[in-house]
């Protein structure tokens, strides 16, 4: 699916505010090109709180995260953008007024702008802190269930402590050699009925519980995973026979790639001049919780309106010289509706996919 | 009704602006007191364009404007805010963090921080270029029609030529003694229907018109109007006896008293830090259409953000010393709703009410 395109604005974040930005580029007269890490569009309102109402966004006196979503995609939908869903922007470059944006798939976006709706950045897993565990990762090593067949017959070890630790230990009790579940702390967070069948499953003798215990080794001379040192919070340790571990220590969300696009930074955010949301660099915007200046608030609403200042100011970088007539849509009318219809390129398998499956 | 309230924030204007900047205030722990010139909330949204759709409104693919400030009303309703409707925000003065608001009934809102949603200022008829008309206003002199009874067996002259002058030079055409329409142009802009009306009553001689002419001088010498010098585009002028004259030019909107407030202007506008929407008055702020910036667009969703700024800098002033803690409205919860219920005052004779049936 590699390929290279050329667009007027390359949006990075499909979230609520890298949707209205769609809509703003749009109203202005600007194509867009849509990049998203995730499988789906909504960002966090999608993969973290989808059924959660929110009271805050001006006209909806309470609306889910899931329903606001839904709507700004509909409104979006006039101007045809092009979503490239489960792919990360991992390079910017320039060569003059052109910017190239590089996908993870190999795709090439160029544009005149760029802007940057990342949010709280990618999301992806809380790693166990064992140096080295990346080379066992996808193989011994998981972090969410693709399929559960491979665990079958397995010596499993599972760390973590909310739901997906103890739903996937009950899930895998059935069908797994063994299963021990690990825990720094000696109470689960998890629904009441799941504790239930846990408690079951262990004094039949088909789960063991170790905790307090905390994951501290792990062997591998192999090149596959062989065992798992824990330790006792009173020092004590000891190995577990282990040919898989899964590790639900939650999601964690940082900019990633965004961090080596050579733009001025402030922690994990962007920095701004929020009078056009520009950043460092020329027609390169940021806006919504990734972006940055001083008073800022990390509301939807105020990224919507960083989404109008920033198509308003990218407008004069790709289309160098045209005066700007402000129109309100009230006199402007309709969008139209484009014939090309709206774009969605999914990525065959992608990370991003199974994330919102990952414990919060 | 004439009274001294004392409140959190005083919000000068009911329009879209102002109503958001309700529930931003509300969120965060401040209680409101809105001010509004004319007869009913939503300002140009209610008396301009209440069915006209806009597209630009994140969330909304289309909502009317009457719809969108119905919403906001609602959206606002559970921290009970208190309207002042038909009154106009005259004097503004300052006792160390305390800050009066005098209103034209007299009445007098204390509070910490004021809140100036004006929009396009407040609205007020578009007056005849006749010196001193003033002192025949509301006697023989009309903007608008609060009584057609008072008109009955009187020589009306009506100036305009839209709707407004139209429609009401036929329906006063049936009781007044005579009806004398003069418009500085030969087309009117006005209903089909109403045309063939017209020129019906024209043909029977129970209107006459006066076309192009323009009004140039009046005669009062006893304290009421006795006629109306009206010219001809080539130059020649004449004399219609009359005892009303109904003006009917369109709405103009300014910033009236405001300009007394001794903030920073900027031609019709307020200057404000963009960071706080602070004027240049310390606690004073300003958003929405009203206020001005570098780089400022005039959106309802730019005005949407400006609000919440604003609530989030009047929090310090309202609150000296008290810390802030930033809150999602997600984790918080619903509003809960106020015991109190929503006040509105409205003023038992005002200008505001009938604005919106004037000409525009």
């Amino acid at each position: 699916m590699s390929q290279n395109v050329q667009t007027d604005v390359a949006i990075i974040g499909a979230g609520p505010i890298g949707l209205s930005a769609i809509f703003a580029c749009g109203h202005l007269g600007m194509r867009c090109h849509v990049v998203e890490a995730l499988s789906d569009v909504g960002g966090q309102c999608t993969a973290l709180y989808p059924e959660k109402p929110i009271y805050d966004i001006p006209g909806f006196p309470s609306i889910t995260a899931a329903d606001l979503i839904a709507r700004l995609v509909a409104q979006g939908r006039p101007f045809a953008p092009h979503f490239h869903l489960g792919r990360q922007a991992v390079k910017l470059t320039r060569a003059g007024d052109v910017l190239s944006l590089e996908l993870s798939d190999g795709s090439t976006i160029t544009a005149r702008a760029v802007i940057i709706a990342a949010g709280g950045g990618a999301f992806g897993p809380n790693r166990p802190p064992l140096a080295d565990i990346e080379r066992l990762e996808g193989t011994s090593v998981h972090y969410w269930v693709k399929d559960a067949a491979v665990f079958s017959g397995k010596r499993i070890v599972i760390a973590g402590g909310g739901d997906s630790a103890v739903d996937w230990a009950i899930a895998l009790a059935q069908h797994a050699r063994s299963v021990t579940l690990v825990h720094r702390r000696d109470r689960f967070r998890c629904a009441p009925a799941s504790l239930q069948k846990l408690d079951a499953l262990r004094l039949s003798g088909r789960i063991a519980l170790k905790v307090p215990y905390q994951l501290a080794a792990f062997q591998a001379e192999t090149g596959k995973l062989e065992a798992i040192q824990i330790s006792h919070l009173d020092g004590q340790r000891e190995w577990l026979e282990a040919d898989h571990l899964l590790a639900f220590f939650g999601i964690v969300s940082n900019l990633g790639p965004l961090r080596d696009f050579d733009i001025d930074l402030s922690g994990e955010q962007i920095l701004v001049d929020p009078l056009t949301m520009e950043t460092s660099e020329r027609a390169v915007f940021a806006v919504g919780d990734v972006a940055q200046y001083s008073g800022k608030q990390p509301l939807i609403v105020t990224g919507f309106a960083e989404a109008v200042t920033a198509a308003r100011a990218a407008y004069d970088r790709v289309f160098p010289g045209r005066p700007f007539h402000f129109q309100h849509s009230t006199d402007r009318g309709a969008p139209q509706l484009n014939v090309e219809a709206c774009k969605v390129d999914t990525a065959p398998i992608t990370a991003a996919r199974t994330a919102a499956s990952i414990e919060t």
